[in-house]
């Protein structure tokens, strides 16, 4: 039991994580332990428009899971250019950390819900990925490109960054996104990076 | 679609609500969107201990959306005496809109969730509420009793509070909790209302 308990107080870690996106209506930055839960709930409503069947429960499971290793990485922005594999090695040595606080056998569960996801190459994984790829953009679209501007990021630059992702996972909320980006271009939503 | 992104857009606005215990380390409160995401982890954690077995897909699903309705009556204490009923009526209330955003349906399936939470009368949502319980006693516990403390709240009002959803959904938690609570009265980490 105190290994249980001592795993999910180091998880209380990563609600100080910041990421780069702020919750609407929000001075504060917005942390990966909400963000994990608010796109389990997308992933959810979203379900039937992934883009083959999917076990949801699984899709649940590697949301609510994926973004532990920056419990000691920090959140890497998602649209910085190199360095990447150095990063993943980093957020992999970390959930092994994590996830190893807990008794055997049962950290094992959820490093491979950890893999999976970053794998992406199970229908799961790739509708998971596109969910999280999409929610940011979803704030930014309700934000006035906040995160965008803030980090002086193009139009092109987000549509390269999430496109793939988000396209392959979920194809019919690639559509809805591509024609509301370019809306929003018009307004001048972005930075010029 | 522009259901879907409404719904998630609205669900949002529970990353505003304050609770009243704070993260491990943080200064401001903690709220229902991170909660919620910890306590589904909680939750996965602990199954081999819950009080009989239980489909743990179905208790994550309720603990992700069990708070849903704080969104418009804010977070209660858990400690309140009285206007219980009202409270949880506001709740219903606010539960029924949020999920009414959703195409038909798919709303439906979120509610029933929310309400199985609320019953406490299945092995699931029993599990569920004890998990629910437990976790801002495992902060306090880790955090000198700063909730109980701020709120004057003594030691015998927390386990009137929680032993009872605790034990009934997961006794092994419960004798780790009860003792850890004796402990923690000897430094006196709890207020004297």
């Amino acid at each position: 039991m105190q290994q249980i308990i001592d795993f999910i107080l180091e998880l209380d870690k990563l609600k100080g994580v910041t990421r780069k996106v702020r919750p609407l209506g929000l001075d504060r930055y917005e942390n990966p332990a909400e963000h994990s839960w608010q796109i389990a709930l997308l992933a959810a409503s979203l379900v039937h428009h992934a883009a083959s069947p999917v076990n949801l429960d699984r899709v649940i499971g590697m949301l609510l899971v994926h973004d532990i290793g920056e419990i000691d990485t920090g959140d890497t922005i998602a649209f910085a250019e190199g360095g990447w594999e150095e990063r993943k090695a980093a957020e992999l040595a970390a959930a092994r950390r994590i996830f190893g606080i807990l008794p055997d056998g049962q950290g094992a569960r959820f490093l491979e819900l950890w893999q999976e996801f970053e794998s992406g190459e199970t229908p799961e994984a790739r509708f998971a990925n596109a969910v999280d790829r999409a929610m940011p953009v979803l704030l930014n679209l309700a934000n006035e490109g906040q995160s965008w501007r803030e980090n002086g990021i193009s139009h092109e630059r987000v549509v390269r960054r999430v496109a793939p992702q988000i396209r392959a996972g979920c194809p019919a909320l690639w559509t809805y996104l591509e024609a509301r980006l370019d809306e929003e271009r018009e307004k001048g939503w972005f930075g010029f990076a």
